[in-house]
């Protein structure tokens, strides 16, 4: 019997990308947006300059140099221990990311085989048993069970299972049956 | 009901990545490696010195400037009236060829969004009810109808339904049932 799979969102889930937003926006503006204001807010609208968002996602350097989420590391090689872990970006829209993301899961996440790695747009393509993700156009297409990561914009979603932190990812997990493949 | 989706591979199936390989072996080298030479050959052994076929792999702009599969365009746009097409190739090993392939994509292929291109390492996690594909690995782990596209490195496969060129995919879907996924 195969190991049942995870497939994990980078933005938002491995990469604290919110807090790297907040980062370049003070460093380019001078103002610090505090997080709460994100609250509920489709990603770049929380911002005076939402314009500015969009420009850093198409900036190179932007990616390779986001924060890691805290907790993540030892979450994710937990799980590689049970699990087939499949690391899915919808990265496609910003093709100089691509090779930085490569980059930055070599150094944040070596442990990680680039076997493991997708890049894509739409993510309905993805086969897995569970999807760790932080959004609703990703988790509703999946047939698998659907764990949300808590992010601002998301805020007000309610129609998912929501995990704040890594530490209750691994707690979920931790709960789940033999973890094989049917 | 939704559309039936096809899982279509880039190298050796979208771009005819071996006229490539001859190609730049030969601007390197001045040898001209006759294509009969690569028959039934893994591929890069075929080639006096595979180490150089490796070398091309890892050359930015090597991925960027491989011609186009004939018949390649215009079997795929038809397709995509009445199936949804997925772009899928296992480019992560390489990550400088990951924005080329893009560009490359949106050259040849205009019509394909990038919402529909999928990079990735193994296959596995590919959802799709057909495959088109020229590598054993990537077909035999796939639950759908697998379709062998012909390369030199691939003569030797007897278990698959084998396609020697796009002319034979499009006659092949022109003479499937109602393409609507159960």
């Amino acid at each position: 019997m195969a190991r049942k799979r995870i497939a994990i969102d980078m933005d938002g889930v491995m990469a604290d990308i919110v807090s790297h937003y907040i980062d370049w926006y003070a460093k380019r503006t001078g103002e610090l947006v505090p997080v709460e204001r994100l609250n509920g807010m489709p990603e770049p609208t929380g911002f005076p300059n939402g314009e500015l968002i969009r420009e850093f996602l198409h900036t190179p350097g932007f990616f390779r140099t986001a924060p890691v989420m805290p907790g993540s590391q030892e979450a994710v090689k937990a799980l590689m221990e049970e699990y087939e872990v499949f690391i899915v970006s919808a990265a496609v829209e910003f093709p100089q990311s691509l090779s930085e993301k490569v980059e930055w899961l070599n150094e944040h996440f070596p442990f990680i085989s680039w076997k493991n790695m997708v890049f894509c747009g739409l993510k309905t393509i993805v086969q897995a048993d569970y999807m760790i993700d932080d959004y609703d156009k990703n988790l509703r297409y999946f047939n698998g069970e659907r764990l949300l990561f808590s992010q601002p914009h998301n805020a007000n979603y309610t129609e998912y299972n929501r995990f704040d932190n890594w530490e209750q990812i691994a707690a979920f997990f931790a709960k789940q049956a033999v973890p094989l493949a049917s």
